[in-house]
């Protein structure tokens, strides 16, 4: 199991989310990213701006290590790192099972990366605040009708580029670790249930043993929620 | 001049595109890695799924080399990519003046590449989009209301921690390249106008010869409108 104290890297997490939350903290891609290649790692917990409801502060200083005050922030030595992103190239860099050594393998497999983080991801946050956060119900709805074609386009266009293939290259890269985690995270089931191929490619990706134990480890760390919903 | 007919790598632009976009398209962060460095490039016009009016459709195989049909495609030998955050960073691949060469360095530079791709834009994207295609108008202003405070959170975070400096960290990298490119894409002034430091920094990285050069490239390639608007 790369969760280990003593390991040289240590990850953060927060002690508590919402449930709705639970299992789509950004630090479950740096924690699959190691359990693909079985480099341990130590877990951090930190609150969480938003909670739990009368729980503790973040830690006073953690605005210098993750200028956006989230998870995950990255240390390896000297080395501190925020962005699940780039610390999941960082990681990569380290195996070439998450990442091809040769020119072409390492830009296509960064292609994909980049296409999960800001071709895909943006129109899935879109959707995910006009839903969650505009009011009233009117008005949010008319802002989901707005987002949502600009989202099924890429998805469209994305299951077309998969086709029938595995992965979106030749072999499993961290370009696929963040499509799936891009696609799971769309807050439209229906979105996804329009394209198979889509579907099963996320599903092949939550299969993966690393996944897996990356999803249990984040749900272990969350302190029980005492009732608090 | 970086354009060269004869260069190896080439790069597609849009031959049109309405003149709110212009400036905008997504070329001119390759155009300007590639200025920074002295790289000659030569430019591929394709014309846009929405214009010019009238205009020619895209290519027909344009979708099997960027499956979101749009610009930049990257050409170099038998090497093709997408997504121009990834083409900037295959860029800075070739020169320690776009990516540092130290681990710390590079990966810091990396950081903040990602973070104006995924933590700093999204928002921006979203607020573009409930601003620009939500109706009727008072379902766009409850759905701008509800966005716009996630956005002005990322800049009042990103001023904090650029702070004094010049660059975000000790020296320009790929890292501002994109950061400058995220802010200077936030469809309201007034929230960048809110945070001195951030104009100022968007007013360096605008003011730089390379950036300039690339800008009035792609300006340059637009062909005339004829009065369309």
């Amino acid at each position: 199991m790369p969760i280990d104290e003593n390991a040289p890297i240590e990850v953060t997490a927060l002690a508590w989310v919402p449930p709705m939350g639970r299992g789509f903290v950004r630090d479950l891609r740096v924690r699959w990213a190691l359990e693909e290649i079985g480099l341990g790692y130590r877990v951090r917990l930190i609150n969480g701006s938003f909670g739990p409801p009368g729980g503790p502060a973040p830690p006073a200083d953690y605005r210098s290590q993750h200028p956006f005050g989230q998870v995950p922030v990255y240390r390896e030595g000297t080395l501190c790192l925020f962005e699940s992103g780039a610390i999941v190239m960082h990681i990569g860099e380290k195996d070439e099972r998450l990442l091809p050594r040769d020119e072409h393998g390492r830009a296509r497999a960064l292609v994909w990366l980049i296409a999960a983080l800001n071709s895909v991801e943006p129109f899935s946050t879109a959707l995910f605040m006009v839903k969650h956060f505009v009011g009233p119900a009117a008005a949010s709805a008319d802002a989901c009708a707005a987002v949502t074609p600009f989202l099924q386009k890429r998805l469209s266009d994305l299951s077309e580029a998969l086709g029938a293939k595995e992965w979106l290259e030749d072999r499993f890269t961290i370009g696929d670790l963040m499509m799936v985690e891009a696609l799971r995270s769309v807050p439209d089931e229906a979105l996804i249930a329009a394209h198979a191929n889509l579907a099963a490619y996320i599903a092949r990706g939550m299969a993966r043993p690393a996944f897996q134990r990356a999803m249990a480890a984040q749900l272990a760390d969350f302190i029980p929620d005492h009732g608090v919903a």
